[in-house]
């Protein structure tokens, strides 16, 4: 018989114990600790760390909006099924388009991924939401196109797609946008759904 | 306004591209080196080959269960939501039965995780599956426990647990098993639903 730890809370505590003491987390703003603890909790990197950048209003701002009934648009059904919906503070809404039936033909008719097309489907929820992407890099730029023509303005953007074209570029742009929209990213090409979620599912109460 | 990529087709290839110029896959097997592009693909990392082990059985197994219609057995919501359904060879069906409203009572039962206790419900459909373990090391674990108490046998498991307590141990379980399962792992702390997602989609079909 194999030995193996079975306490579901202890083996969380002993998780973030040892990302605590392996990681340096001195430079993280007090409200982006338990945050930063999750992402790396969720994908086993003690160094994605150094990777992590954040406005300075990111934390607060996010927590605002998920308190006060903010939707959440993600831009990967893997990101919107991670969620925890008991850790959110108000039964906010979870929303993910990209598998609305009109999202295909959109996308050919915008000449983009679907992606970035099932954006459209976001533009009456955005004003005020927390974003959470965790997938597409066009998701994330097309984020951005749409702020800069108008579109309403997210309370927070969890900017965190993953991958090897577009994704260090989409991040940089968005910590880099004159619209200075609250964001938290991970630089280059590391990120992904369940960075996403870690960060929405930490965001969303202070319990761990 | 910005300029970037909005050609999905071409992001894949690029992406693939970039991932078979930058990472060292001549030690994989042929049938592996698309499901191993695929994980590279999920993570962004292409230093994930060196953690990466299979059976030499493993490709081959998973894709004739998978085109003989085996259900695919997942521990976390999030992998079964992100597996492709048009991909499958036989509309397979995608299990997780975490969220089962049996669970938390199996759990207390069993004195265990919800995530171990939730392989109970998988009894009867483990001969011949293919078994896609994307989150927690405790149903890694409970697995080999289960077969090594003469449960059915998946045709090969995906050993993909993350994280900080129990996810390289029961990888390295799983490899060293004396039952001899086939299987995919990626050794250490790194792995994740978006891995085991990739696995999966690459073994079901050879389209990339």
């Amino acid at each position: 018989m194999i030995d193996y730890l079975k306490d579901g809370p202890e083996i969380y505590r002993r998780s973030f114990a040892t990302i605590r003491a392996e990681a340096d987390l001195s430079h993280l703003p007090a409200e982006l600790e338990k945050v930063a603890v999750r992402m790396i909790h969720a994908c086993g990197m003690t160094d994605l760390v150094a990777d992590l950048a954040w406005s300075p209003d990111a934390g607060k701002a996010a927590r605002t909006a998920l308190r006060a009934g903010a939707p959440i648009l993600c831009d990967a059904a893997m990101v919107a099924s991670g969620i925890t919906r008991r850790r959110l503070p108000a039964s906010n809404e979870v929303i993910c388009t990209l598998t609305d039936p009109r999202v295909p033909e959109l996308a050919a008719h915008l000449g983009t991924t679907r992606s970035a097309a099932a954006l459209e489907l976001w533009r009456d929820r955005l004003e005020g939401s927390l974003v959470a992407i965790g997938n597409a890099p066009t998701a994330l730029f097309r984020l951005l196109e749409m702020i800069e023509e108008g579109a309403g303005r997210p309370a927070a953007v969890l900017g965190l797609p993953v991958g090897f074209v577009g994704a260090a570029e989409s991040k940089r742009a968005l910590a880099e946008h004159p619209s200075g929209l609250a964001h938290i990213v991970v630089h280059g090409r590391r990120g992904g759904s369940a960075m996403a979620v870690a960060a929405v599912n930490a965001l969303a109460t202070e319990q761990e």
